[in-house]
């Protein structure tokens, strides 16, 4: 099987925002609550940062297992790694994440900055200034012949999508509103020329638009 | 994690039946069409048979790759092994499933006849004669950490919700009348006793019901 590039988990809000306005060190998410968009993963057997037994196992669990299945390497734009902007003032800043990242994989960043790659536990981050396509064909090369994860944020979601390089991805759109913020689209109705669709709703409110290559 | 017993893409008719009346070598689920049963599954992207790129990627593919994903090892009936009954009267029988068994793992296949194990391919067959608590411990030692598979049919599912070992069940219910045969259940109410479950349709029209033990 050729390898695929996939987005898994990436959650909006029920107007569509998946990143909110005034992302800070303090704010990943801007104005959003985290917690807002990922609490249907919290409850979750699969969820990847749950430590003990435990979980539901119905419909949220089978997207939750998928964010990780036959991954092999991460490409994702610089503001999911960090607050900064513009040039890298130091290298102290190694993600989100802490000390063990949920990525286990090869990671790839979009920047225009340069930056050497570190390594965190079984996760290295590397730093691209490259188009999404040659990203993708890093990426590739990285993953051993397993699947690529694009892993947001809104903007680099956008990009592969008009670069048409997405073969499957899968959205969650939470029931909240929160008004303002990156939209990852106006309506999903925007992007069936390139892709079939199914939509289904979850015991937990969520509904789960998955999409793939026509 | 500890390794879970489960039910993966068992497919029932409409009204509850796994498998139909007159089981021979010629019709492996009785008066039933195979092809009725698992047409939802050949369309998906995933499918174990697939060898051609191609096929959704929609709700009924998570379900479709949910059928190998960790398992280590399968448990199945003797009548879903093959049409006989009684004593083998001898070894020529090797399953339905020619050359290369879509297994991949260990299968324990129970019997109260004895038979010396057989490898095809990278399946080995052992036969059994034990309880159902006896043959998922042979199962979890055989499946190197990794999750059962519970194969079916309908008597050896029903045994095993009666010892209460199953951890987790995906039932399809597919949209076909067939009338007579062996009933999983006459309502899946009966067993909201032991497990937690959820229901979701898909665009193909098949019924997804997931239960997990409470």
């Amino acid at each position: 099987m050729s390898q695929l590039l996939r987005v898994q988990c990436f959650n909006v809000s029920q107007d569509g925002v998946g990143a909110g306005e005034g992302q800070s060190l303090e704010q990943p998410f801007g104005h959003i609550d985290p917690g807002d968009l990922v609490a249907w993963l919290g409850d979750t057997a699969s969820f990847v940062y749950r430590t003990e037994p435990g979980g539901t196992r119905g419909l949220d669990d089978h997207f939750s297992r998928d964010f990780d299945r036959n991954i092999g390497a991460e490409i994702m734009g610089r503001n999911k790694f960090g607050p900064q902007r513009g040039p890298w003032e130091d290298h102290e800043w190694q993600g989100w994440w802490g000390d063990t990242p949920p990525f286990h994989t090869p990671v790839f960043v979009l920047t225009h900055h340069e930056r050497p790659s570190f390594t965190l536990a079984d996760t290295t981050f590397h730093f691209l200034d490259a188009t999404p396509a040659e990203a993708l064909g890093r990426a590739k090369q990285a993953a051993d012949g397993k699947d690529v994860r694009l892993g947001g944020g809104v903007a680099t979601i956008r990009e592969f999508i008009e670069a048409d390089l997405i073969d499957a991805m899968h959205v969650a759109v939470v029931p909240v509103i929160v008004g303002r913020g990156e939209r990852l689209w106006e309506s999903p109705v925007d992007i069936t020329d390139q892709f079939e669709s199914e939509v289904v709703t979850s015991a937990s409110g969520v509904t789960h638009h998955m999409f793939w290559r026509r």
